[in-house]
């Protein structure tokens, strides 16, 4: 198991939006996400740092 | 063994500018990347898209 989960940071906090991340799409400013379940989320922000390691993808917001 | 490797999205054509990323970090148009080997690299471009079935992070230029 080794995908990411996406955190929304807002205010120095990171909230989980999504778990298990596999496919994140930028279309402008609007990021589409599918996670391994099939869940799907769209956010508008920008996707400012992925850490492996740690399994973050982080997005602000715009 | 599970990271994605950074391609570069030219002319359709993927091509592979850094493996096994770890960390990501945008820092306005610059993308900055440090593998698990320590490489660092540097490119300005805008991150599209990320999927981690296939292990890729695809950068396009800017």
């Amino acid at each position: 198991m080794c995908e990411a989960h996406a955190y929304l940071l807002r205010d120095n906090t990171e909230e989980k939006i999504l778990e298990s991340v596999d496919l994140v799409e930028m279309d402008g400013e609007d990021i589409h996400m599918v996670n391994i379940f099939g869940e799907q989320k769209t956010i508008r922000g920008k996707l400012t740092r992925y850490n492996n390691q740690e399994g973050k993808i982080i997005i602000e917001p715009i």
